[in-house]
Parts: structure tokens; sequence; C-alpha cells
């Protein structure tokens, strides 16, 4: 299995605010817009695998600046690095009031998807290739990033996540 | 007003094709397709002209390849030119079945937007910068294509089409 | 395969705009109405044909005049002429503000559709009976919708559209 | 205020039944038909008072013939008799399988709205006249339905309820 | 099959009263509720007896305080008493204003399913077990509900109805 | 503000899977699932603190049960600790298969709301009384997960992090 560019699984979305994704102040509910994500970093996964996938889990996401009733919202999503049947998906969300000419970022988040073959068993995926800055710095931040997740799901223990602790030591 | 490129309009949606978009034979209904370019359309448009938006028209859409469940929709719509207060749009419309790394065209599309003022009135659009070949393709077509939904509308006599007659007359 | 007549498809739908059917106007969806538009089209030409029908293609649509949040949509379908295995489904779409008591008109337009065989292949229709003046009418122009509609997909030469060549000197 | 034919409040919808629609033996959902139909007795009541509109009560509505998945839904709606402020409407609703040219009778059913002014309290309707032999049945069986839904409302002793008793004693 | 307690049964649902979901008043559509209930009513009947279930039939509703958009509702379903093949369920529903702490009753609804086996032939149900005051007093005012059901339905005469006739005497 | 107790925010919410919310496996898509959660964080934050409030960040998310088509997604919410204007709601989600009497852990979840004013800034909420051993553990938790928030979300520097610090120095 080659391994693929992380530029190659670039998938972009971009969706309207209407009134049922809005709170009570006429802003997108952050569960809405998560559901959009959640479909953004599944298309990328599958560009990159070729295979279907599944949501294995998401990072801490936080909300920053609202999207307002009637706004584009943008979402850019792409693969990261793979780790054996899983890809990390990184997405950048951008709100845009076409009428100000104005465009906003939201949020940032990072979503794993897992691929499955058809008896829905997890299968490898291929190798991500980093080729500018930015995809490597998120390159090497997923292994960072996988242990925390490992170590939140109880999957690891805090003294092996190294990649971890160095990055927690080093501030 | 100055006029603007019409690359600067550029809007790229994404959707994935969920069961309740399918006819019976589990493909992308017309109609559900029409509704997300029609959202595209207004987003393209609202880039060019920083303004709210609302359909005049669409022009004549066949739909070649359908376009399966579980597959991604991508959309590209873009502004071809302005007349006054009004603008058309281009679309492409591509299928693809990710775990089949395959691409496939589905259709073309013009959609004319009108941009309103807060009183609901038609109110002047920048002109368009065709720059590259395609674009500028397009920007001349679209004389043509207006002078046919004139006719079609009703709004011209066939016989002051002189763009449209040239081109009938070509062949 | 008897013909039938045009009346008997006649399909009449009707809907009421919510919130989520709107623009930034209050106003209901250029691509929203589309959408009910394709649905009420694909029941009218089963009713004609009895069987699975696909969206072959819609022509050019004019929006008039627009449809309020909460007023009712009230859409009719009326086959209006076959063609080996398409048919041409003739819409005329009114908006209703019931506590006016005020009927307006919005727009008409063409959808085409094929029926299709249980292999997804297109299969033959039975032919169309216009019994009153509309119908009449309706029937005698869609060969000239179609000459238009195989020139616009570029299957026809405009030299060959001799329907439609008359139709236009004849202003 | 001028009593008014109930046939000037006869509205037709048609909706197909989709995916969402569906319980798991693939057929329309009873509480998606009771939506439908919620809409359609509002359309028609408005017709009849021009005026805002609430579901005041449904009667008891029992499902017959399920509806299957890609089968068209047909639903006409009638007012059947008005009291001061509020009006009975009658709706019957039908499936249809258009490939198989099958229309079946899925159910029949009684809604009541009540007519709201502007400060949201019940306002005067106009009476119905009730016109062909199906009207004037629907119209005298409203004083009995009606004494029935005040009985189980709790609004009225069974002993007042005179319409119901000669009923329930005739058989 | 052993008979199983009532209160096994119970099922919360909590919704909230988005844009969609609302009248030109800004409360929550009859119909919609209707939708919800449905759902609930699925769920706790499904519960009871551990096989799929269609809707057989709804009783009389009345809609009293209307649930507002952004407010809460919250529906209680649970059985009250089985028939063969057939459930009772017992709903209530209250709307809830969680900024001020208001918490209002709605209404309440007698909706029954039946269970089917895997051909769609109705399929015997548990006995229901009441336990304390309500659900007794539910359990016992079911066969009077049921007895109303199949004189309305056309399926018992009204000499017949034992229990509804002591009921209707004894005021 | 007088401190509330957790219990008194607890908020039950039960959906049904229906197709449209489905992946290609027949399984419940992980962004929707988010999407309803996020309902049921806001309806527990709400109830607590009785002010409108916007989501403000979600932690790390693993999907772990699939939840299937047809199925029962139960979510339990309740708020674990008040921190001056935000919240912190904990969800359990269970899956159930009805029919096989099967109730399933699907994931679990920690979502952070904030309050807001009629201004829309952020103003104080009660405090949290934790009251039974899950409560107490999920408050004295609340504050090692809100110091992973600040890390991650770049507002709060590793080495202040004492508790969290803490926490990783105990296995």
């Amino acid at each position: 299995m080659d391994a693929r560019k992380a530029s190659a699984s670039l998938t972009i979305m971009t969706e309207i605010v209407l009134p049922n994704d809005t709170n009570v102040f006429g802003n997108l509910m952050g569960g809405r817009l998560m559901y959009w994500m959640d479909i953004a970093a599944a298309l990328a996964s599958q560009k990159h695998c070729n295979a279907p996938v599944v949501t294995a889990s998401v990072d801490n996401i936080s909300f920053e600046n609202p999207i307002k009733l009637g706004n584009a919202v943008h979402i850019e999503a792409k693969v990261t690095r793979a780790f054996n049947t899983s890809m990390e998906i990184h997405m950048k969300v951008w709100g845009e009031d076409m009428t100000q000419q104005f465009r906003y970022k939201s949020n940032e988040a990072y979503y794993t998807f897992v691929a499955l073959d058809p008896n829905r068993k997890p299968r490898p995926v291929p190798a991500v290739i980093a080729e500018n800055e930015e995809e490597k710095k998120l390159f090497e931040g997923a292994l960072r990033r996988r242990q925390l997740r490992l170590i939140l799901g109880g999957k690891m223990k805090p003294d092996d996540a190294l990649e971890l602790k160095a990055f927690f030591m080093k501030d």
C-alpha cells in the first residue's frame, strides 16, 4: 500500500446557516457544526484510504466566534497522519458574512476515523506524506495527540506517553 | 463600484448523498441536487456583490450520470458575468465514489441571481473580470444565454436576439 | 401500449413554507421550490407510465413572485407529451396567502422524466392524448421545447430543429 | 360574516414516502402521516376563515393499510362545520403505488382548529354551507363528534350529549 | 409469555422546539408533537413486547397549552394494558421554559400499537402488570377506551360496549 | 445566587435512529450523535442556570459500540460543576435494541456551556452541589478536565495545571 500525500485528501465543504441550525441567539448550534465536520472528515479520510470509514473519536473542540444565521460555514478537512487502521483528520472552520465581505475563524478540530473492511473489521490504511510546513507540523503533533486520546480513553498509561510528556515539560 | 474578478466568487460545496436524498434506484434525486446548487450559486453571487440575493432564473439543466447513495457531490460555482442588477453563475457538478477512487461528471448549470437592497429592490452589482480562457468563454456566452432567457420568458422578441441568432446560424 | 389522457396524470401538491425553506428575506428559496416540483413531476409521470422514473432535464425556469413564509405553495403537474421513453411534464405554481384570501402565480416549468425498467434501462412509455385547448397547445409546443433541449444539450444541430426555427422566425 | 361553502376549503396535498418517513417494515410511520394531516387541515381551515389557526384537537384515528416507501400519499381536507371560533376538518388519506396503478384507502380523520386574532384570542369564523350528500352527512355528524370531544376532554357531561346519546341508542 | 410491569416500559423523551417545528405564532405545531409522541409510544411498546410494532390507532387528543420556540418538550410514555396483540400506551406531555424555571402541562394521549412477527402478522404480547394507583386506573380505563375505539372504528356495536355504557350512565 | 443540586439538572433524551442518521454500515453517524448530545447538554445546563446558554467546548469523545438503525439512543445529561459563567455537563449514551431486550453502552462525554445575559455577555451561574458518590467524583475530576481544556486551548501553561500534573504522575 503506497503512502499518499496529505494534500490529496483535502475536502472543502460549504454550508449556509438556516433557521433550524440556530440557537435562541440566532447563531449556529455547536452540535450542528460538529455534525457537518463529521461529514467533511469522513469524506477526507475516505479519499485517503479508498474504503468506508467510521468515526472513532473527536478531540477537544472549543467554539470561539459564533457563526450567524444566513452566513456561510466553510470547512477544510485534510488527513494529517495514519496509524495502521486509523487516520487523524484536521479541520479548520470559518464563518463568512458575505454581505459584509467579512471572513472570521470559528474553530479547529481533530477527528479520528477508522477504515473498515466488508466484515466491518479495521483494515490498514496508507501512510500520509506531509509536504509543506503546516502538514509537517500537523504530522508531528499527531503522535502527541494520539497519546492524549489513548490516555483519556484509558488505553495508555500517562507514563508511557513520551511524546506527550515532552510537550508538557517544554513550556 | 469596481469590477471584480470571476475567480473571487469561486465557491466549493461538498455534500454526501444520504438515504432521504435518493429515489427508488438509490440515486440522488434531481430536485435535491437543484436545491444544493441553488445554495452554492447564492453563496457565489453574494461573494461577488456583497449583498443579499434571490434566485431569478435557472437555465436548462440535463442530468447525466446519476450520483449514488453514500457518494460525495461536489459543486463548483463561479459568477460568469453581471448585467446591471443580475449575475449569471456557472456550476459544475461531480459525483465521487470515494472507495473506488472514481470521480464522474454529473452535470453543469447556469443560475441567475438578482441583488436586492434593504427595500427589496434590485440594486446594481459590480462587473465581472474574466481572466483565464474558460472564464472568457463563459463571459462571452453569457450574453447569448441571457437573450435565450429573455425570449423564453417572453421579454424579448427572437428578432432582437442578435447574439443568439448568430449562434443558431453558425453551425 | 395504449395512449393515455394527459388529464389522467394530473397531480396536485400543496406545501406550506416553513422557516427552513426561506432565504434572508423570509421568502421561499428557489432551490426548495425546484425540489418540490421535482417530486410533483415524478409523481405525475409515474402515474402516466406506471413505472419508476428519473429526472432527465429541467427547462429554463424563471421565478417571479416570491412566496412568503407561512404561505401555501400549490403545484399542479400534468404530462404534456411522451417521446418514446421520456415524458415532458408541465407545472404551474401558485403561492397563497390564506389569511388575505390572495392567490398569486409564482411560476411555470417543464421537467422531463425518463421511465426505467428493472435493469435501469429506458423503457417505452404510452403516448399522451391531449383533449382540451390548453393540453393541445402544450402538446404541440413540446416538440419545439424538445428541440431546444437537444440543441442546448449538444445533441442536435440548430439547423435540424425545424420546429424551433419556425418559432424563432414567426415573430 | 357570510357563511362559506365547504367545498371552497378543499385542500389537496400529495407527498412521497421517503426513507426517513418509514418504520423498520419500510412503511410510513403513523406519526409522520399525522404531521402531514395537521398541515393539510391547517391549510383547509385557514382557507375557510382567512385567519391564522392552531390545532385544537384530533379525533380518534385508526391506521388501516400501511403506505409503502416510494408510494404517494394523498390527503384531501375539507371543513365540515364551524362552531363559533372553531372548525372541524375532515380528511381522507390514500396511498398510491404508481407503478402498479393501485390506489388504496389508508384512513380518515377529523381535526379541529381554532382561529386566532392578533392577540392570540379565539375569533369567530364563518358558518359552513354543506351542499352535496357527503358534506351534509359530515355536517350533521359534526355535532355528535363535538359532544364526544367535549366529554372526552372533561368539558361536557355525558347526560347533556343528546346527539351522541341518540347515536349510541340507534344501533 | 410472562406478564410484565407497566413501569418497565417507561420511556422519557425530551426535544427542543426548533424554528421548523413552529407555526406562525412561534408555537410548536400539533402535528410535530404527534410525530414525536408516535416515536415515544413506539419505543415504550417495543420495550414491553420485544418485537417490532406499528401504530394501530390514536385516541382523541386535545392541545391545551402551546409550547414555545426554544422551550423543551418532555414526553413520558408507558404501556397501560395489552389486548392479545395490541398495547395501549399512555403519554403525558409537558413544555418547559428553562430560563423561567416554568414547567407546564401540554396534553395527554393514548396511542395503540400492534406487535408484528417477521411475516408482518400480529403476534401476541405479554400482559401488563399495573402496580401503583395511577397504573391501575389507567389499566381499568383501557377497556372502556378500547370499546370506544372499536365503536368509532365501526368494529363494535354501541350496545355491546358494556364498560363504556356504564361510564356514560354514571355521571 | 444559591448553589443547586447536580441532580436537579438531570435531562433524559431518547431518540430513534432513522435512515438519514446512518452511515453506509447502517449505524448511527458520530456527527448526528454529537448533535443530539449538544441539545441534551444545552437543556441540562439551562435547567441549572435558568438562562440561555451556548456551547463553549466539547472534550475528547471516543465512539465505542455503534448504534444500529431502528435502535433507540438514550442520553442522560447532568451538570457536574460550575466555573463562574460556565458549566461542565457529563453525558452517558446507551444504545438499545428493543426487540432483543439488549442495552449497550455507546459512549460518555463532557460538554461545556456558557450562560449569556441579554447582551450576549457571559453571566454568573449557580455553584453545583454534588451529593452521591458519582456526582462527587465527577465534581472533583472537573477541575482536572478544565485545566486540560485550557492547555489545549492555549489559555494555560502546562506548568500551572497542578491538578492535571498530579493526575499524570499518579499512575
